[in-house]
């Protein structure tokens, strides 16, 4: 299979801290997570490949212009106030909002849906290489390929339409489906990160065309808290087409199989002509963020699960997962099991 | 004039730092805030006088319950989260909402509208003695006195139905507003805070039977960033029945009395039975937040422009003005161009 990763430029967005509970804490979600995943990829076996600058246009079929323009210019603008953070970090939120607002403070609240996505001074230019690293995975599917592993950094799960939130700013997979969706007319996203894909969700949540399906540790007491419950089924037009599978907080393999099960199923029957599988590995058992209790073996099985029931053009988007000494291991386990039953 | 205040109590409160800008700055809404305006109130000629406890019935009035629930509690449940802040700050801002949430740490974001209301120890305590100062003076005035000053710490003006923000918790002047409409038809609140008082707003938004008007300096880049535009003007019943008169950051005496003559002009065509005077005192010229440029000459003639213009019961609840040499000075200035002209 294809890796596809733009290293050095992925690597510079490093917002060192965030606020989290009331304390700015170190930020997990950092640059040498590419070099462990790296090193995962290799070891599945895996042909590294550079993207290319897609520009602008597929990353607008999933977010709004003015959201762009936020995430380009916010930290030049945040860095003119002065005693600022380094980091663009939101500190207003309007709940109930008037008009789009000018300031860059005000901005910041309007498009940042929480602390945990500070934009640093090259946060704008590694989440668009991230975003083309997904452009050019589904691109390669396009062209032929079975499948194809986006590396990308920082994820995107969790990036709204126009919102930032949970180390995300672009939302890779979203665009990696959006791409599938010029030669594919119905599209699924299966995200198996710990944590529930809002942004994801959010951004297909009206729309019949792409199934959105997650499975994830149950929100209400774990981040994102507001979504992820099994009520939310989309709306409008996509109505019946999101699918929430909460887990118990601490979940094992076996609970983790059976909703993956479900979820197959469901997706078998919205007869996709195409995949996306949003690939976190923070479900893992020795993840610092320790929610679920998957093993390495674990991913394994879930890559065969995954490859045997959905013989579809797929592209694979790294979402979360945070460093441990299997965080490349845990890769390459579900590489392996996903290309064992393709 | 009778000053009410629980200085104790009221005293307790004190998160020591808040987040601005993506830095935990210096709390300026520190306890001796009460030391000096309780200098201004004796200075001014005022009898202390300590208020009762009126339990939670008028402060209902204001709020709703989930929201009283919430502060009451929140402080010793955010105490139990491993590692986290002592005072309970929000990092989570559910800007697309679904139903209320059980955890605290979603809970704080659906309550707490900026990072800037942190809730720590004493913080419901001193909040409900605030809001009762105010119920007190409110009662004295039902009285039968002309006027009651309500020395209230924290501040409330911030403060929505279910919201705190900006050092604001209980809207203190709502409160009072709500007490005097047991006995009067008609009441009106007079914002002269720096700040627009967007709780203040937010609670009477659409009720005719309050109007709410506020002088402040304007949002475009100013705090509350979402609200106090002229185009906020009510709605469904109480459509025309809020007034903002934004100001330009920096603007003097001369341009704050031109925009109170219009709102007085405004208060006198609602016909009120009585009157909430919103007293901040940080539009002074050396508060260190530093948006307006009111003289403490200034403060006096905004006082006799008042009285003169509105004999009516009248209720001055504190708002802001933060620890400067003159904040006391501002406070003796107004009350005394208020008395001068009643």
């Amino acid at each position: 299979m294809k890796a596809v990763l733009a290293e050095e430029e992925q690597k510079r967005h490093y917002p060192p801290s965030y606020l989290v509970n009331g304390v700015m804490e170190a930020n997990p979600e950092r640059p040498e997570r590419i070099d462990m995943l790296l090193q995962g990829a290799k070891d599945a076996g895996c042909d590294i490949v550079h993207p290319k600058n897609f520009g602008a246009e597929l990353i607008l079929a999933a977010h709004s212009e003015r959201y762009l323009k936020f995430l380009e210019r916010a930290h030049e603008r945040w860095s003119r106030i002065k005693g600022a953070s380094e980091a663009v970090t939101p500190n207003i939120h309007p709940i109930h909002r008037r008009g789009y607002p000018d300031s860059v403070v005000a901005q910041a609240g309007w498009h940042m849906i929480d602390a945990s996505a500070p934009i640093s001074s090259d946060t704008w230019e590694s989440a668009q290489w991230s975003a083309w690293t997904a452009a050019h995975a589904a691109e390669l599917v396009l062209g032929g390929e079975n499948a194809a592993y986006a590396l990308c950094r920082p994820p995107g799960h969790h990036a709204g339409a126009e919102t930032a939130g949970g180390f995300c700013y672009l939302n890779n997979s979203a665009i990696a489906a959006c791409a599938l969706r010029k030669a594919h007319d119905r599209v699924a996203i299966l995200d198996v990160d710990l944590h529930h894909g809002n942004g994801t969700q959010d951004i297909f949540y009206e729309r019949s065309d792409v199934l959105t399906v997650s499975i994830h540790a149950d929100p209400v007491r774990f981040y994102p808290f507001f979504w992820g419950y099994a009520d939310e089924t989309g709306a409008n037009e996509g109505e019946g087409c999101n699918l929430n599978l909460p887990l118990p907080r601490g979940s094992n393999d076996a609970a983790f199989m059976e909703a993956l099960s479900t979820a197959l199923t469901k997706i078998q029957s919205f007869k996709p002509d195409a995949l996306v599988i949003a690939l976190g590995l923070d479900a893992y058992e020795g993840d610092p963020i320790a929610g679920l209790a998957v093993t390495t073996g674990g991913f394994s099985r879930i890559g065969e699960a995954i490859g045997a029931a959905l013989n579809l053009p797929t592209v694979i988007v790294q979402e979360g997962g945070y460093p441990c000494d299997e965080l490349g291991g845990n890769l390459s386990s579900f590489l392996g099991g996903y290309e064992s039953r393709r």
